[in-house]
């Protein structure tokens, strides 16, 4: 009874077992946020430990804006929104006397934000609504491809954190099943997230607008319709959580108040639980922000963080690396 | 170098070939339907195939009410509303004289079918909302242990078809991601749905309500309010496979017309796509109704199967068994 194909099966297992053997976090320095990381999936993963979780309930759920890329010096999705913004603007005449608009295609910042959030609301429904989901699919892939990021001159998608693509990495290999929950959009991360993050669509949680079916020419379409649905921060996380996945996650990664809500409803199950702040300390490699930022403001979740003793990543000295290699 | 199982190794490799050459169908007739499924299949998972979908692509949808399981002589969902309304009865002096509750106690179902869509709200506001999500799900829990079928007598989880889970088994080994979209609420069925057919939580779409969150005891809940979130039915399915799933189906399982936009937006797609309607024709093993029914009324949607070439499933001809064996 001999195997057609043992060579094959025994390389992989060999490779698999090299493959534990290195470092699964090489951007991580060996202080204590890695070793609280490693620890911890360890015990959960490991059959017969009495932390043990069986793979179906390893559920993580990661922020997306601040911990897995950046959101300075504006969220990635605003800049979107202003490149849209000016990209319609010639079928627009009336928004060079109309705001937001006016102000923004004038390059002018302070008026924008001077439109306030009924301001963000008006640019959204412009640059995010009245056109069908794969329409709108479209326009972010193709903006993702070729948008720059403002300081580093980067592509967007290169901008996310060599660290976290390593622990999410790590997290599958371990029988994690990972998703993203963040206040962004979701039909504005699904376009990138497979192949970036290897987060697939049905993996990502965002805020989103109602949509409607309906038939044009005879072919299905839904449209995206300038209605709220779901406001994926703050107290929507576990909301969102909820709605899309229906189980408490035993794992959460965030970096700001927005995600005080998930990781609460996380570190409350039963069991082996985790928790992370991304603390971004980094003036030098990345950005220093904290308390005071209008931008991922982190106040109440990081004295929360020290309080429980959640685990708070100094990007300073717990990455050896932020941004992937050129 | 020599490996260290590869015993184990081979002995899976061979059970896996061995289960590969048995009929992985053997509840379904060797009918054109069960050709057609088979053929599908193969064509889209086979690399080189002019049809090859990739695994990740490889997502098929399926209804749950009369699709996976019957929904006859009422809704199992109704018949859930029900038992809990006459539950919570002695909590609830006033229902006496309330309509739809003062019909339901009664026992008069026309009563209550005469309080209209507004009785329905009002019957799950008083069972579905105003509690948190993990004492619903318990709730749900309990009955599903305990309920049992009015005419066969059986736990409403043996009320399920055996052919279609062994339809799902077959789809997950050949790389698919299998999803339930029902009318029926998606809290209902995650409690069971792991344990009955081999879907996870997170692969469960259907009808919801809005949720808030809060603290309770320094708590973090769930609380689930008496608004709708989304009515997961006719239009509202391709809403929540978007919603959800964020790509498009290549495969999509019903029974009724709440299930023919679904079909029609999975088969609007480019490629190799599937779509099969569940005809209830078998009277003596399970109930047979379609056009004039109450209950899954089968009309336009099987119109437009049969215009459309769409796979109809007889119950009667191409089933060999209907319910698992007790």
């Amino acid at each position: 009874m001999k195997a057609r194909f043992p060579f094959a099966v025994v390389f992989y297992v060999i490779a698999a077992q090299i493959g534990h053997a290195q470092d699964p976090l090489p951007s991580w320095n060996d202080t204590a946020s890695k070793k609280a990381i490693v620890a911890f999936v360890e015990k959960v993963s490991k059959e017969g430990s009495p932390d043990f979780v069986p793979a179906p309930e390893r559920i993580a759920t990661f922020d997306n804006d601040g911990t897995l890329w950046a959101e300075q010096p504006i969220y990635f999705q605003f800049a979107f929104v202003i490149d849209r913004i000016k990209a319609l603007a010639p079928k627009h005449p009336e928004w060079k006397t109309k705001e937001p608009f006016a102000s923004l295609l004038k390059g002018d910042m302070k008026g924008v934000a001077a439109s306030g959030e009924k301001g963000v609301m008006t640019m959204l429904a412009a640059t995010h609504a009245g056109m069908t989901t794969e329409e709108f699919s479209r326009t972010v892939a193709d903006w993702i491809a070729t948008a720059r990021h403002p300081k580093t001159g980067r592509p967007y998608i290169e901008m996310v954190y060599q660290p976290m693509i390593e622990l999410l990495a790590y997290l599958r290999a371990n029988g994690f099943k990972c998703f993203i929950v963040s206040g962004g959009g979701i039909e504005f991360m699904r376009p990138w997230t497979e192949k970036v993050y290897g987060i697939p669509p049905e993996q990502v949680v965002g805020s989103s607008g109602k949509l409607k079916f309906e038939m044009r020419d005879g072919k299905p379409v839904l449209v995206k319709l300038p209605e709220i649905n779901l406001i994926d921060d703050k107290a929507g996380k576990p909301v969102g959580i909820q709605m899309h996945i229906g189980r408490r996650p035993i794992a959460a990664f965030g970096n700001s108040d927005g995600d005080q809500q998930m990781l609460e409803w996380t570190m409350a199950g039963d069991g082996s639980r985790f928790a992370l702040i991304v603390h971004h300390d980094d003036a030098e490699r990345e950005w220093a922000y904290d308390r005071k930022s209008h931008v991922g403001q982190l106040d109440k979740a990081w004295d929360e963080a020290v309080a429980k003793g959640w685990t708070v990543v100094s990007m300073k000295e717990d990455w050896k690396t932020v941004f992937p290699a050129r």
